[in-house]
């Protein structure tokens, strides 16, 4: 065996499987060995009493992403990037989003050029579909799917973004038929758009009412019809940022059922509640997000969807505005109604220590399920398996070094993103990565953010496998063939 | 007392609390006395052996009611009244269909002209409402409501008469303000039509592929979709004709947490399965309606449903087009593609038959849930007890006299409808009404229909008491009164 | 029709099935008529803007009963009769209680002996079958089923009482091919025991831990074991006062499934919580008994059981121990451990009047469930019907009119039974009886008992209709006669 | 790094949480590295094309032990070990079993010694506690404990075995206590008894009866119920062979509620129906085992219930009796009544490769949840993992080597165990072990067993982590230390 570029020594590698007490030999980016105890190397990293976990895979943040009513996200490829690597991820996979008119293959160009020379990390890309013409499901999309961009997310809500039942259908097809995967925003607009308005025309405008207009029954019923028109067609769906108990149930029985349906979650559902949009003065603004936090009794229900497996990835959906900022929530004014307030939070950083503090070290998920659910489980989701998500021979050399007892209170000033707040100032979390590795090469060394933007590489990615089709028709009609065999 | 126009004696009466031993005197159309031996009465009924029950009421049946295709139903209020009659039928509640851009009042007026003349029992009115504009829900529905009108249908498929989730929210909260009852066709429109289309593309064409573009999963989530809106807005519902046991779930469900959802179900659920419309050439053809009757299987989670009560009301949603006619099933020619098959089959008069052999014969439903089913709970839910569906002092004598042991071999034959099939020929009943009053009057001796065409009244709904609101609003806001008491 | 004994005039009627503005004539005891404008009555009662209900049936409460440790019940015939009369209740069903080694034809004689002269209303008897011996199940019970007590209970906790599965199966063999009913108090034994016996070792001692000890868990485990045993059988078993919700969802699941189980609760599960069991000093007693009150949250879903009809009988399980007597809640002491402190809670004249006042008048039950859970459903249940529990001609003429505006103090000074307290002390009730008539006579006049003691007569009870077998083995195999169908 | 002892080149290595193209190198016994090309080796395995799989844990089998009626299963460790190793498994936990009087230390003493010098790979020991008493639970128990005897199974049927629910309590106190794992066979010992005894008496003794006595309510009932048990004192416990849809529905929900409850399935809930158990003349007696087969919709229901992870662990239950032998399945003579059959079946060596067939080749579950249920959760239940159970360095190296394309016919004849029948003659299968290394060393070499008796292990169980406890006391209680802090 070669001399190795690095070595990684007398740490206990986790992976979902287990942990191991071993050294990582690293050589051009990947890991080429795992050993008792590796030789040579010639950077050493010593990780004695320390965890070595895959980097973070975020498989679901807005970076660099322009909305339709000209907003940006305050974190583009480069902060966002940094701020991700110094919590411990080492993947993003944002989005690039077509709004109604839009040739995808354009958005997509229009979006890689965005991160060109940005990220410090490697990132994959979705890309959202909101205008399913069939020039986009029948030329453009397969062309994409070729291309590496093998996951595609629709909106059952957002007037500039969603979809109806039919082109839902059309798209579920499109990706069975190649073997993509599916993300679903699942809210009933209907809903939510009717009680805006009778919200709003009640003068009920204080940032709490986004929680009221985004009523829970509203996400379960989406949920529900989300997890129909994907039976109908035997193809699998990961429900995104999935906030309500009953909306858990209906995947769990989804998947009771045989149905291969995910469940996404995301930190403001562990960590956030309604309440927090009901602060003084326009302070709750900062917590609107979509779905909204719901109560505190909920929180629990979402750790069990965590640790019986329904929910499967945990994500920041990290959708970042800042808060004093006529470009972030404050679009529309101080004290704008709820309705015209930019939906999102920052998580990128954090997204990880808080769910190892709250999560592994109370005991709530073993290192295994906390491993699986931020890495490994994404990146079998989203084909970036075996490159990302674990540590193995062959997998690139993602890797973040944490030291479980370090004790760290969150602050917006010591976060590297581009906000002006975190919604969990002042927590205090145990555990906090303190080098964070991508191909081998430092990118966060516990105290600085390091490596040079534009050293991120674009990952296209794999069909995933779990999107493999398995022909269990309702009634024996495949609608993309044609076949009946009822 | 005054001496009774006609008193029925030595009968057993039966009504949803139980079973008497006792004689009916009826004056002026009405039951003015129970009693355990009244003398008198200017005419008599020998009932000894017999069961006295309430007649039926079919809460929901169309007659006389024309498709926005132009066709229009066999049985108009002559042959459709005389057919329920001589089934033990005395009340109809059949549909005003409003369709776009028709007006609500004059759709009413028009029908109600149809029935000028022609029943011989009595018959509420259920709104259709298809268009729902403002004009409509603000002016029409609410003057329509206060004249009798209480109860209006919408539709979650159909080309011509469905409604979106912010058209029903908009009913839905016109329901809840005026205190009116809504009935709801549960199907996902989308779902049925995209299979559809690739159904047809794919040259299955025959009456059975209706079934499949009906996927049951499509009446599962339009019906867990209505319970949602309704939730929302505190108001009950009614999702009618529930064929599919994963929908009958979401109504026990929908009732365990509390929230007001009735259900209704119908003959062709029990009675019929998916392979009728499997018959060989166009025979299938007789056995389309929506929902589809589905497997065998399933027929015994429908019992489960009327045994527990999740389901409380059994109609016979007869829509009836004869086979061999142009204006019926072959009304786009003998072997036309299934979607172009109008939808419904008949049963007016073996609706009571049927269920009291099947049911209550063979055990699985007592005499008292019998009744409640088919007259009771209609007549709570639609706001016209205690006039109609029980037999007490004060109600019209509206009374059918049974023969529990009479054995009747159905056929299109012996039935009084204006249709050439029946879809139960041949099937073997044990129990047949052998006298049917309305209001007094005799409208079936047991072996031949009587009374005076016209003899009929319309009878106007009050607000029906089941539909009271309740005010559990989710998280606390009112979308009516735009209350937040959150 | 010949001169009544007495009408009551002017009232609305209501069962089960709905209500009536009618007169009800009464005569020899029983309503022989019920009409418009009832002439002449040798008595008149005026109900004008009075429900005329019929009287209650408390199917569940303990009278003159003597405990294994010598204890007996503060209330005998004499009281308990007329407390329940006060209240609305015209019939009551106690228990004569085998223990270990005793004749069941002996338990019943010496019962109703104990009954002699005393009871002002009608009384049936409910069997509790603790040695199942064959002498027993083969002789006795069959014999005094013959004789009218058709219905048994069983418990599976309480160490003088409890059955063992095998001996709970041989019951209900039993019952099934008698055609009784079975009535199960459902709690895990093993897990109470186990518990109080830690409870106790650890020094915690006071009334509260009773509720510990009773753990929710092993009232849900119990429920769905005799649902299973029950099942195994295909016979219909009644699970007396439930309390947790989740064994509500047991019962609710098993009827769901086309099992015939039916449920009972209390008002001490509706008004009633743990907290009241953690009262200063010793107060926590009164509140003592099994199942204990649980959360307030839990309220809720009792009521819900009651809504949608999974409960259907409501008894007040009146098990009457004074507080401040030796023979009573200080058995073994001020201050005596939990365990040490005789179960129950007094009920039996407010049952009607608080679930009337919290039930029928806030909306959450129509006056025909409120008949029916206290009068209409036991009657079916337990072999009463037609005789008691509804309104019609040829029924006893037990009568309650009820002022349902009435504003009620409740205090344990104004109650007719032996107590020394009511759990319900202060709480204000709106609808009381004003008037409670037993076969035609006067037993409560609104104001004092009337009635001479001993006019009360015992009823034998049918074989309830409700326990008729149906024949649905699992796996096809009878183990009454043996047979295999499978 | 040192020269290997062995290298294995070429495969793709698979573990719970991904594969990887890698070869293994391998020193004393375990694994040292995992590399793209580790260089040297003595020896060497090429396993280019093959699967690299963790050797099988096998962790319900009943070896060498003697039953309470003097039966003796056929496979002791020799044939047992052999037989496993041939199939891929490498780690045995057969079970040393006390009867009632017995001492558990010279149970395990006594079953130690059978396996010396007899067993090719290695195994732990599971202990059965059919006598918990003081001195078993203080004294015995808490040693064995420390000696690495760190699970124990519960009976809660068998006469010679079973637990009463007290008993269960005590054992379960003392597990969590400990910090044991216990396993449960849940059947209701009540139902079975008492159906057996009525099959026998109305003659129906054939093997067929032994499925109608297993009852499926039987086992789900008792499923609940150890739950119940766990629930109440907030302890980990597993399900063992779970064979009934509604047993794997008690499991999901109590997972949903966030209680530690595992389940186990077995090749026979998969393969085998109880069809099988009515084969001509006495050959249902070769399926007969508890729980016994049930439907063939019962098997897609199990497939799920290991798709969604409900059952995280596939054992054989290898209980092995001969079919033509006085001291097997004809023990009480040919055509014995069914219940005197000796209940099991063999399934040791079969037991990964009908999974892998009809798991992996077929698409219902993906590799790693092959490698997941079959190696690495139990290793972690049971505490035996990082050493067994995964492919890492520092484990052992137990592997087995796959051609994943090699097509097997079974056959008794070419099985290794002690049995002159399988019950799944002439079944074929896909994908099959060609090496099979224990502690690197070949036990297998593809075509014959290799290896000396004598030179597997016994292995001292770590404590579980999964059954650390967590302290979610039912109402606040800990019956173990008497805290209370509700």
């Amino acid at each position: 065996m070669a001399e190795f570029d690095l070595v990684i020594r007398g740490g206990t590698v986790v992976t979902a499987a287990g942990a191991s007490r071993c050294d990582v030999g690293v050589t051009d980016g990947r890991v080429v060995a795992l050993g008792e105890a590796l030789s040579g190397g010639r950077e050493r990293v010593d990780a004695t009493g320390k965890l070595v976990l895959p980097g973070g895979i975020d498989a679901h943040c807005h970076i660099a992403q322009r909305g339709s009513q000209g907003t940006e996200t305050a974190d583009g490829f480069r902060s966002g990037s940094i701020s991700a690597a110094c919590g411990g991820t080492t993947t993003l996979i944002p989005f690039a989003a077509q709004y109604k008119g839009q040739s995808l293959r354009q958005v997509v160009e229009s979006y890689r050029a965005r991160a060109e020379g940005e990220a410090v990390i490697d990132y994959a890309v979705h890309l959202i579909v909101s205008d399913p013409t069939e020039q986009v499901l029948g030329q453009e999309l397969p062309a994409l799917i070729r291309d590496g961009y093998t996951s595609f997310k629709v909106y059952m809500t957002y007037d500039s973004l969603k979809l109806d039942d039919s082109q839902m259908l059309a798209v579920l097809a499109t990706a069975r038929r190649e073997g993509a995967m599916v993300m679903i925003h699942a809210e009933n607009h209907d809903v939510i758009a009717w009680l805006t308005e009778r919200l709003l025309a009640a003068g009920h405008t204080a940032p709490k009412f986004h929680g009221i207009a985004h009523a829970a029954p509203a996400e379960r019923e989406a949920t529900q019809r989300a997890i129909t028109l994907a039976e109908i067609l035997d193809v699998p769906v990961l429900i995104v940022h999935v906030s309500w108990r009953e909306a858990i149930e209906a995947i769990r029985s989804a998947q009771a059922r045989g149905l291969r349906v995910f469940g996404e979650t995301c930190p403001q559902y562990l960590f956030l509640t309604a309440d927090d949009m009901d602060r003084s003065g326009f302070e709750g603004a900062k917590y609107v997000c979509s779905p909204p936090p719901r109560d505190a009794a909920n929180q629990e229900f979402v750790w069990r969807g965590i640790q019986d497996g329904t929910l499967s990835v945990f994500s920041s959906d990290h959708a970042a505005y800042r808060f004093d900022d006529p470009q972030g929530k404050k679009l529309a004014g101080e004290n704008a109604p709820f309705h015209s307030i930019p939906n999102g939070v920052p998580g990128l950083e954090i997204r990880l220590p808080m769910l190892f503090s709250a999560g592994v070290r109370s005991g709530r998920i073993t290192l295994e399920q906390f491993v699986a659910v931020t890495a490994t489980n994404p990146a079998r989701i989203y084909g970036l398996n075996p490159r990302k998500g674990t540590i193995a021979v062959g997998s690139d050399a993602d890797i973040a070094v944490w030291d479980p007892d370090k004790e760290v209170t969150i602050s917006a000033a010591m976060l590297h993103d581009a906000m002006d707040y975190t919604p969990y100032e002042g927590r205090k979390v145990t555990g906090w990565p303190i080098l964070t590795l991508s191909r081998g090469e430092v990118v966060w060394d516990g105290t600085a953010p390091r490596g040079a933007p534009g050293r991120g590489r674009f990952l296209p990615c794999d069909l995933p496998a779990p999107a493999k089709p398995q022909g269990r028709f309702v009634a024996g009609f495949d609608p993309n063939s044609g076949d009946y065999t009822g």
